[in-house]
């Protein structure tokens, strides 16, 4: 086992050489463990019971909601700590860990202080969904089994927390979220009330994304950048989305200028790198495509073979 | 400390004015976490020793699928109850939870019943999905490895409580599936033998889907509904697929009223929302998109400009 | 209960007859919780202290390192044994269990002797999404929050054991990640330096896919084969995407023979299935498809009735 | 191994035969795992934050003890019916499940008013130990690691429940903190305030003992019974100890009718089967046993020997 | 923290100089942890239903019964193995690990053989429990709270490995059972049926102490040997007690030719190292040591003072 | 539940009123599951691979031995800083938390720079207990099951904190291994080299006791104080035990001026307030107290009667 003690010695070097290690001196930076307990216990305080038994009744509920806030704040007082402590030193700021604390507490406390207005919004996308989806059969399934109300309660805790200038926390929660339901939401983007995502796997909103009311979205709509350049971090590079608009499955529409007017549908597969005004239809025409075996060619050659 | 014990009583004051808490007086509803462990205990009924290190062997295997058939069954009848007393107080109904009890009984014991047949069919996909891909070694590794096979593992077993009139939980189950595979198909879906899909990011599949036997489905493939209008919910508003046809990946078919003929092959990206009859080829005719760098635009823009 | 007991005598009797069930006399396959366990330490071993709190710093990195370098050697030689009984089994060959534990060893073995490499390919893999993505804040946002870096940290592995010829191990290690990502890269693809996948939900990469150096992906593209028949599996059946590759969302190149030439640029939704010169840009025209509701269809019909 | 499936037949077959099973058709008992449970968060209730790291400060603490308060509450009130529900059906009476249900949840309220009470009580036995040993530093040292504190923590808690006529429960209470302190307290004894047991291991203290206020005892006392036929099992058989009396180690009162008299002082070792007026004084006269080596035997003949 | 690395590095060099580390090349020996779940497994087996909630009912009683016997059996065996092994390089044989692993399949399935008769022994120790214990009040709570019972139940397992030359596990059974009840009952020792041990703590029963039928021990109850000389190692050391003695709290009886005549009473405290004949009553004479404060010394001195 | 609402709010003002709750403003005391945790690992160090399956050989022993000693080492220097910063409380000294952490860190350091030297006292100790014992097979055995060995490692840790000055840790170890045990031994006894304890159930040694090299103890054996004066609290109250002395079953030694001379012989049973001078040999004489059935008294009358 020699050459074994020699492999860990070289790995053990190679943290030294190549960098990847979380621990530098002083803070540690958020893992990714921590802030997934924080997100779902989030969540039950988003919709109590439905996670996992929480044993609630109308006796308990407030020593039991007031208990989870407590332990969630605390931990998550913790994470945000050593975020803003990283994003001091990236900065080249110096008051941590003091000042870093004292903001952290008060961005947590702010974010329990927005719950009640949060919630609110929750519940009218849920009703957006039950409304949206003749499948549902109840508000109650909405809450239970549907993977883009998940992604959208994650979501505006993490914009939250973004907008209050929290580093790495809300993009660890979107993707917490994105693991779990196929969705990838930037937490920068901004997005209206009652936003419904029905199915949602491979949906992608970029960063600088704005969205209305009453928005309705299918899997695998990518609202995303023309520009992927380095020097355009900090513009406005993803789509501006209006009131009531629907986008259909598998729709692309793209850049910081493209405004998709109130109340248009964006039909299935349609690829938008311009603005629509509002009330538009767009769809992909559908060609004549049915061919016989003799025509064949491509991914449907040896189907024919066969 | 003041302002935050203040948040925390609004934040229970806001389940008093939106809702959205799993409690209510008496039975609550089925949670995540029991689902989740009852859908990963039938995956094991299904394939024992795969999953986990069950330590089944000849002389113990008896025993440890009978042990493990009544801890499930146990735990399902439960749920279920819970579910149908939910089922029965959203109709109006009365009679739980007596009458409820019963039926949940009634409705595992079949399931329990159905299970050599619903393993039978299961072997078959397993053996669909080893002829189907040519990268595919062994049947084991199938069984080990491929997602699609374990949403519907998990689909076979919903549709079955679906087709029973359980509520919620069918769809808690799709959509525990879904999060793991990224396929997302409907417990009121009816699919065929041998059915197989490869890769399957992204895949959808509507309630009211019929499909025949021995059918082959890609990544991102959608059977959709061409309306989503709350009114036509007990319609069949998905397409029929017939036996021996093969989609391949990112193509949608939308519909109610579309048939895909028998031993059709759709080609990728193909929208439709029409009938095919049987033995049809379709695909997307390939355009002559190769362009210099003058010319680019949209998302290819700033690639040249690099 | 005596339907019930029957229920689980023909459900046990169901393994007799149709198979599906992992004991067999002798060595197990290994199990999906054994691989999974393995995967999560291999990720904390490169990149140690972003995922749990592992409480690393500079005093004491050498022995968790060296402690976890330890344990999940042994594991990990255990399962390979396992999985490559299962190879001589099917094979025919005899000489194990004393060979495939040999076998084993080596494997594991060399598989820590190539640590240092493969984690200084992944931290060019870092930098590479870092540089790519004008969200990336830093690196360490990269590494706790890109699950296109977790699905490429895995495949090095997997791909690792692949070439080692081990059985079945490397393609679980690819559907754990998938599972999490949406990434499904099958382990035998070759991938070269400074990859990056933005994104990712529903990017397939097939077995005989070979990719140069700094190559980038978006979400929902496909590298996939043109033939699906068994009996060309052993061919190389996906493309070559040469140096400096990037390839939009949605597009889809096919077929062992097609290869994108250095430079080149795919546009989003693009549907290639030959070969491509170095520094090509294709994309798909974008036609005029605003309608007004006179004209809808398809998808869209409801949405302008509504 | 058909023998060892002989073997698991004849033993099932011998619960049927022998007994000894707790399952019964209909309701369980109470299980040791559960009352330990309950127990241990009893102990919490009774001294928060000493047990675990509870993380209570002034903010949360309502709502922790809140939290725990409506739980323990609830697995008691489970429990309990469950030993009613026993004791119903072994006097032959019948009512339960509803009375027995309403009966328990009456208990546990009463418990639950009492324990300002039984805390306040238990804060004097904390003094009283403080006071009583001259190597305690501190009541904090005395809650963190005196096992009589323990015993007596549960004893006052299991007193109240067989008060309340709570039938098999407060024995398993009584044996939970016997099996970590070696303190065997029948919960029938009525003990009065300022307890104090130093050490404890091999204490005794019998169903129907009676022990005033400012008691003081030592390691290995037995306070028992002159008979043990089972006819006489509800007469009381066992000493009466006033108040302020001490005991020192190994000591043994029996007998019903004994009385210690108040601000007695009983030696170590002393054996008693008779009364003691108020301030006597016992002790075993100290007879002169030093012997040189030709004369020793019985236990110490082959010390000396070697 | 320099010299903290040279204290870790002494202290692994303390294993190669002084000893003391469970590795040795090849096997290791039973683990206190492996042990401890056999044992609470075997009691479950005992007495189903009562460690924790099985869930057992009729339908279900021979599946959990039946898989837990070989889970248990299967556990066994491993520790087993591992402690014949270290048997034989104690005593310097060779052949296994093939011998010691067939070795301990016999000794397990021997043991499961003989479990309906252990388990008919224990009821009868359980009915000599409530027959001789006025305080009991029924059979069920002799199983669910009466250490004595606890630790005879794990007896006679224990000793049933002793009897089959089973190295350093029986033992470390009893100790498993002492440290929970504070009885030590060496696993040698010989225990005829009904057999009663009251309260318990501080009992003591040496290796060749050979009991009859219907034994009563309470308390403090010593079983010992007068010799301790490492030399008389394989004599019978510790006494004999017919059937049907009682002997009570803090009796100390030694000498492996001291044989206590049937039916005999022992009173508490009494110090023997003769035999006595059948139907012999022995006490400790009651002096008069009631004094005044003037004559007080020793353990009552200063509490006559203060 | 208005009525519960009051009890719990009533439990609540109770912790203001009567204290008793660990939490205070600032730090917290250590809890007793953190010195649990502790104190295993302690004992796992001082016998790797006994205790659990660490999985430890030749290869990985430096590694497990390194990251075991690096996280025990960090957990115990948090705990013994809460108890300093408690010491420094009780005391009104002010300078912490930074000197505390610095005294904690400097007491851990110097806990594992004396490890070799304990680990070697350890040694001494189960090599004297297994030539004390004629049933010991074994120096594995010892270390496996001799509950002496156990409560002596725990203590040699724990009296080197004690003479470190730390609060409160030393004595909740004592506690932790007298509850697993039932031998009480004050973390400040000063015990020689070559220690054995036998069955030790009982056994109590004083805060100020001394004892030499190569003594034997019996169960029950109590080394005790004869004035139980707060105001002695500092003085030495407990005797002192020279080189070599044997101690029989139940014998009691009390007083800080009582001296056992060296190799003495105390029988079972002895009660001692004076000293000996060395090579004593003390015993209880045995008089007849072989009695007919019309002569019984006391503990022994119903057993004639029946």
């Amino acid at each position: 086992m020699e050459a074994f003690t020699r492999s860990i010695e070289a790995l053990i070097g190679s943290y030294e050489s190549s960098g990847g290690i979380n621990h530098r001196t002083g803070q540690n930076l958020p893992s990714k463990e921590a802030i997934h307990a924080i997100v779902a216990d989030l969540e039950t305080l988003a919709f109590p019971g439905y996670r996992q038994e929480d044993g609630i009744d109308d006796t308990n509920a407030a020593f039991v909601i007031g208990e989870l806030s407590h332990r969630v704040a605390r931990a998550l007082v913790n994470e945000v700590s050593k975020s803003l402590e990283y994003g001091y030193r990236v900065a080249g700021r110096s008051g941590c860990p003091a000042a870093c604390h004292l903001e952290a507490l008060e961005a947590v406390q702010d974010l329990f202080e927005a719950m009640p207005r949060l919630r609110s919004v929750l519940m009218g996308d849920v009703s957006a969904a039950f409304d949206g989806d003749p499948a549902a059969k109840s508000t109650e399934e909405v809450i239970l089994s549907y993977p883009g109300l998940e992604a959208l309660t994650v979501h505006r805790f993490a914009h939250f927390l973004w907008d209050r200038g929290v580093p790495l926390i809300p993009r660890m929660m979107s993707e917490y979220v994105h693991a779990k339901t196929g969705i990838d939401i930037h937490p920068g983007a901004t997005i209206g009330e009652r936003f419904f995502i029905d199915h949602g796997t491979g949906v992608v909103i970029g960063e600088t994304t704005v969205i209305g009311k009453g928005v309705k979205l299918y899997q695998g709509v990518t609202l995303g950048a023309l520009s992927v350049r380095k020097s355009e971090g900090d513009q406005k590079r993803h789509p501006t989305i209006e009131d009531g608009v629907t986008i259909y499955s598998g729709a692309t529409i793209l850049g910081g200028d493209t405004v998709i007017g109130a109340g248009s549908v964006v039909g299935g597969n349609v690829w938008l790198t311009t603005s629509l005004p509002p009330g538009s239809r767009v769809y992909v025409p559908q060609g004549d495509f049915v061919v016989d075996c003799r025509g064949e060619q491509g991914a449907v050659r040896d189907a024919c073979e066969s």
